[in-house]
């Protein structure tokens, strides 16, 4: 057994992009397993959008990571060793803890992660863990999409965004992907079956969905902010409704500053716009669970994970979020599991 | 019977705030009754913040009045001839319809008004239409209280106002009313049981907030807009509440600007943020008048009316919305009816 483990820090909190040294990467001693812990072995890392939200000291929906502290990250791996009863040694093991090779825990925030024969583990855990219940929740919960309705859904090749167009197609939706670059709009018509995608990076997203939705937006599931989100939310349709479900494009702002408000807009419109974070529905995950297991199973919703080696350069591989770089659901892979 | 009647026409859409010649007052003819129609003797016309909207031609949630029409606005009146069954004179009818002193209808968008023994027709015409149900579907549907909560509540002695923050101390909430001036703050206070007034003219909203509120807001039923409800919002708690009802602040703006986006802390805090308009709950509006009526035969609901004398200057009464001017839901008193 590793006497020692991998871990990442946060030294500095990030001004702007993340840079060299804001996280640092340490090997460190493995504390001995006390009574009503369990040892695991890493397999996956997740790295998400908030990610960067948790690095700084803005206003967020959970304490920011203390500097000085691991980084917070959700991750999947096997027991190894284990002093706390009904988690044996073999089993899968997934939640949120640290950025790390392997973990003494006595399971706070984590819980056994399913096996299903047909299905990875980088698959699974890069589609439950938590993308699939914030497509699940923020969609049909505050989306309520109704058939013949038009969704429109940023970061679409994205972990959430992904999951998000397929739901809404099951649901009888015409859905629009803005992704950026030509792949990412491809793959979300011709492989994800959306009806169109907007490439931000090459065409006006007004512009274009006055071409291909003059009927306007039911449904913004935002997740980028800034232009493109005004873009869009110019174009709502009377009770029209917004997920609000992630700001990537100010997360690594230095200004603070906005987009315009809205606000006779939403009220003549008759809008309804509501954040949130996928845990407010956790008492519900094993029912968004259930869904996309079955759906993933049947083929109706297939997801892309884009998994990247090497935990010793999880800091690089963080940034692809931010310029868009990732293509598909963001993992590390730890180690074989 | 009359043969000319009054009228309100639309001669020019105003820029700013309104002034003399926007609105022309004339004698006109009646026209004959035909089958199906009714004349209506007005007692009442409501005069209401979204009068200013419909004059111009800004985005709107109904289409804008057409220059030269008569100036739309909601009456109660007295059936004084009729050629339609089932409308028999003497009987009481109210809806939207006219600025004018007779008018001559098939009945669309009206209906019968029930006269309640114990309540002026005045008191009921400037409860139930439309700013008692404004209060009630606003507040419950979407405010959804909780015994506890705190709520906030712009245009306090306001017709909506006064009526949303007696509904909040019914449903257990610590109630703060914002308003203009000492006398409408002791109303709300002493005389409608409102836990607290913050008065706008002379207190600074958000250090008021933060001396009486700490805890911060769960429920911002937003009427006015600008500096005021930015104060408010900066200071909602997670899974706030904001019913969003008018913005009144910026109706006579001619330079379209908005208070800044807060896209980012609706997303932290999970708020849920509805535009909404009285008539989206129109197919529930006798559950509104049940409740209303009950509440004030029982006096858990007071209501106080400005009434105003004289059509001829409904052009000048309009304009105290706008000025913080009215104390009391604002009615003109056509005739006795």
């Amino acid at each position: 057994m590793a006497e020692t483990r991998q871990v990442w820090r946060l030294a500095k909190r990030p001004v702007g992009d993340i840079r060299d040294g804001d996280l640092v990467f340490r090997d460190e001693p493995l504390p001995e397993l006390q009574e009503g812990q369990f040892l695991l072995k890493v397999g996956y890392l997740s790295l998400d959008p908030t990610n960067r939200i948790w690095m700084s000291d803005m206003e967020q929906y959970m304490p920011p990571v203390e500097l000085g502290a691991p980084m917070r990250g959700g991750v999947v791996g096997r027991v190894v060793a284990s002093r706390k009863p009904g988690y044996e040694p073999g089993m899968l093991v997934a939640g949120f803890s640290e950025w790390a090779s392997h973990i003494v825990t006595d399971g706070t925030g984590m819980g056994p992660f399913p096996e299903i024969p047909g299905l990875s583990v980088a698959q699974l855990f890069g589609t439950l863990a938590a993308v699939g219940p914030t497509a699940y929740f923020g969609l049909l919960d505050i989306g309520q999409p109704k058939p013949g309705e038009t969704l429109v859904v940023s970061a679409a090749a994205g972990g959430v965004g992904q999951i998000v167009g397929q739901i809404g197609k099951l649901k009888g939706c015409k859905v629009i992907g803005i992704a950026g670059g030509a792949d990412k709009c491809r793959y979300i018509t011709q492989e994800l079956g959306f009806d169109h995608a907007i490439d931000y990076k090459s065409q006006d997203v007004g512009a274009e969905l006055d071409r291909i939705a003059p009927e306007g937006v039911d449904i913004n599931f935002e997740q980028v902010g800034g232009k493109i989100m005004s873009a869009v939310l110019d174009r709502m349709k009377v009770f029209g409704r917004v997920p609000l479900c992630g700001m990537i494009s100010g997360y690594n702002a230095t200004d603070g500053e906005e987009e315009p408000g809205r606000w006779t807009m939403l009220l003549m419109r008759r809008l309804t716009i509501r954040g949130f974070i996928v845990s407010d529905f956790a008492d519900r995950f094993p029912e968004a669970y259930q869904a996309l297991i079955g759906w993933m199973l049947e083929g109706k919703v297939k997801t892309r994970q884009d998994v990247r080696p090497g935990l010793d350069k999880a800091d690089e591989h963080v940034k692809l979020l931010y310029s868009g770089g990732n293509f598909g659901k963001l993992l590390v892979q730890v180690a074989d599991i």
